[in-house]
């Protein structure tokens, strides 16, 4: 079944301990793509400017994203830059120019409205909610946020979590929302909000998921060679939804199994600089690492 | 079979985010000791001072732990305080006096000697060498140490290394001893310098077992109520050391076996102040949040 994601798509000038990368292709939209098209059919929404270059639009196409909702629009592309130190969790960012994004008003082509899942990436809840409004009936309905949404436009974001699904965040975002400080208790008063699925992402730690009566803890992939984390957590959103989607009514074990596939693909995401690598790798890779992954998991 | 534990028994206060406790028993050997009777006989060697309680000697004998490597010196006991935040990762030190500690000269008692497992707890590696060369041929021999010593003691923590089947440490520590930021290779590095199994202990994300051509990844289970996290590391040691000692000779299964229940103890010593909990539970207990532990990890 098809997704869609609205989010964004961008420009990242990246610096890590291995090098630095300028204007190299980044945003949610890409990574979250990139990973979830080596599952399902994906049909992005997103913005960029005049500037944006032609190449990576003829990238995203040959890898079978459907750009039907991608607008250029007057002005320049976001713009992110970030650092990582060696201990490559939380970047740096030394400058964001939002450009076209700043007035993003996300238009929802007619062939993408009947889409079964939605991936709403981190931008304002108010356009989340504005993208969700004019989908007919999707199955599963999942979003992502940060903590500038939490503080800022909170009430927004009560409104679109009575609609959502799956929840993607981090720990410190389930606890800045919720108050609490313990995962467990944070995780129970965010299904009260309406997702009754939530994800947490633990980047090298793994990640936590927590449904109706059951948690699934998964430990992180080990890697001997991270280049650059960004959208290691869009590339896990993509994984987790791209597998799902080839279910028509995901059980306990395909969601399960979506978490696994989501570790592994955030694991490509980080071993090259931007989507390099995601953007290479085959359903033979994936099938390669899932099987390694059990390994180095099971008793 | 028995094992030998070299360490620290102490009075530590402790303040975290739910209450304070002065003087409550701690220690190295203290933790370990609890866990690991509860696979097999502890033989346990350590020193405290004429103040030390009666009723936390009697404690000790109740459950089983042999004595009789307990010196009693004129001073005073270890103690330690230190107090925790709502993240409970590493707690701030507010006080350390060593006391008797600070002339620690472990005497092995004649009947400790053939122990076939020994646990050396984190304390100066010239005093873990010492005690090791007492022993006769054993099985196994575990130690932990940490930031200090891999800065201060370098040399003699090499020296003892070469003589270590199991090594316990945390990644800071990993890094520290290497200088090789990642875990993969950092861990690769250790091995070369003797330790044929590392394991990593990441606290609430669990741990990472290393040994020659595998590698182990568990999560940590996930609680609801964390009170106290003092002693959760040789607790964690305490329940892998424990269980590995119910076999002769602990294969590939058994060694992750080990580290899930180093993993299940570790989460009975945070739900209590001190080792409280940890002298409570029972193996039925531990059973129960063995078969819990594989639901929630389990695909």
């Amino acid at each position: 079944m098809s997704i869609l994601v609205v989010g964004t798509v961008a420009l990242d000038t990246v610096k890590t301990p291995f090098g630095k990368k300028k204007d190299i292709l980044g945003g949610s939209a890409t990574f979250f793509s990139l990973a979830a098209r080596l599952f399902s059919p994906v049909n992005l929404v997103a913005v960029v400017g005049r500037d944006f270059p032609e190449k990576h639009i003829r990238f995203l196409k040959e890898k079978g994203i459907d750009l039907s909702g991608l607008a250029v629009e007057k002005g320049k592309t976001f713009r992110w830059e970030g650092e990582y130190g060696w201990d490559f969790s939380n970047p740096r960012t030394l400058a964001t120019h939002l450009n076209v994004l700043s007035g993003f008003n996300p238009q929802i082509p007619e062939k993408y409205k009947k889409s079964d899942y939605v991936f709403l990436a981190n931008i304002d809840p108010r356009i989340q909610m504005k993208a969700l409004r004019e989908m007919r009936k999707p199955r599963v309905v999942a979003c992502d946020t940060m903590n500038f949404w939490i503080e800022n436009r909170r009430k927004a974001l009560l409104e679109l979590l009575k609609r959502i699904d799956i929840f993607f965040l981090n720990e410190s975002e389930a606890r800045q929302l919720t108050g609490e400080p313990n995962l467990v208790r944070a995780a129970r008063g965010i299904r009260k909000m309406g997702p009754s699925r939530i994800i947490v992402k633990k980047g090298e730690h793994g990640s936590i998921l927590f449904s109706d009566h059951s948690v699934f803890c998964t430990p992180a992939y080990l890697l001997e060679s991270i280049f650059d984390p960004t959208g290691a957590g869009d590339t896990f959103a993509g994984g987790v939804m791209g597998y799902l989607a080839t279910r028509k009514k995901p059980g306990r074990l395909a969601l399960r199994e979506a978490v696994v596939y989501g570790n592994i693909m955030a694991t490509f995401a980080v071993e090259g600089f931007g989507p390099g690598r995601v953007g290479k790798i085959s359903r033979r890779d994936i099938s390669r690492r899932f099987r390694q992954f059990r390994r180095i998991t099971s008793l």
